[in-house]
């Protein structure tokens, strides 16, 4: 297909489809003439990633780039797969390291996951960006946020059993890295969206006058 | 204190909170000289919220500003506040309406509502980011990511509960709202990496030889 279709395929316009081209994060055409190519599947397919990444993940143009190497990348061990998405896809934390507050947090998430028998890598980003997440709370003096963690932990550990196994029952390795990588990032804007919305409900039940309720009734949608 | 007090007690570079100053974020020191200025506590309590935002929850100069304006506003009410908070963090989605794909995912996420019992807004701009996510798993063929949705809602609604009660236990309005804030979005930034984590261990479990688990083994860190 012309790029005019793949355009329209993909739902992506024509500037942003040669911007990708350039940035090298689609592969280029078959070319057909000076200033002409065709596009497959492939590329359609390429692009809808890439836009998922961008748009619902909130990912950059740089780390789309090293998210798709890993998923071209063929020899990749699976249980590597995981990590090598995770450490893709986390944001680092600015915060320094020095800081009594962040390393406290730290060694409180290294103990956590050693109560719970959690099989994690020593050098996992998560650990940081959960630490970054309880050194800011503390500095905020919103540790009462804390006294979740209990249910935050059993309700990831169930969330995650079930995304593994989704994504292990795949046949095709090549399937699971992106699996992997969509499952990371567009199951953790799922989640997100769906937790806010089970806060408006918790919250409109607690805070709402009965009489008012009915403003919220999603049966009337 | 003077800025440079500020600067070391919030881990916050001069230039930073110069920028903050110049962009509105930060209210303005009491002027002690032509270029001197004294800065009290609340500032050093307000510029760990703006990093705390930006930092760990992601948020663009933009959204801090439009955030700490709802944390300032003396008279919401109570239940509008989780709104607002919402509205203020959500990234909207870039997905055209007109979609087919979209709109069907969007009425699916509707129906989902109407089948818990949520009350949530009809104008939340969650059902739109949830739309975005489960489209966006449909275009990139990743369907069977959705077989896990009922783990998700069950998971969803057992941490919203605890993240609501923490929130109204709270006696003073002025800290509920910034609860709110840094819950949703230090609360998202905690779960993801929590979640992240269990993800990697249920993987190890699944996928790594047992010989080979004791490199991951957390009693030995």
């Amino acid at each position: 297909m012309r790029i005019a279709e793949l355009s329209s395929r993909s739902g992506t316009s024509i500037p942003s489809i040669k911007f990708y081209l350039r940035e090298g994060l689609l592969p280029a055409g078959t070319a057909t003439g000076r200033t002409q190519a065709q596009y497959d599947e492939a590329h359609v397919q390429r692009l809808r990633l890439i836009r998922a990444l961008i748009d619902v993940g909130g990912l950059s143009v740089a780390a789309v780039r090293e998210v798709l190497a890993a998923v071209d990348a063929p020899d990749l061990p699976r249980h590597s797969m995981l990590g090598v998405a995770h450490c893709l896809v986390t944001r680092s934390g600015r915060r320094s390291t020095d800081d009594p507050v962040w390393r406290a947090a730290r060694a409180e998430v290294v103990e956590m996951i050693r109560r719970r028998g959690w099989y994690v890598y020593d050098g996992s980003p998560s650990i940081d960006s959960a630490a970054d997440a309880i050194a800011a709370m503390r500095d905020l003096a919103q540790d009462d946020l804390l006294s979740g963690l209990e249910t935050y932990l059993e309700a990831a550990e169930r969330v995650a059993a079930r995304d593994v196994e989704i994504v292990v029952a795949r046949a095709e390795p090549s399937r699971m890295v992106e699996g992997v990588v969509t499952g990371t990032v567009l199951g953790e804007a799922l989640f997100n969206a769906l937790r806010r919305m089970a806060q408006e409900d918790a919250s409109a039940r607690r805070l709402v006058p009965a009489e008012d309720l009915a403003a919220f009734d999603p049966t009337t949608r």
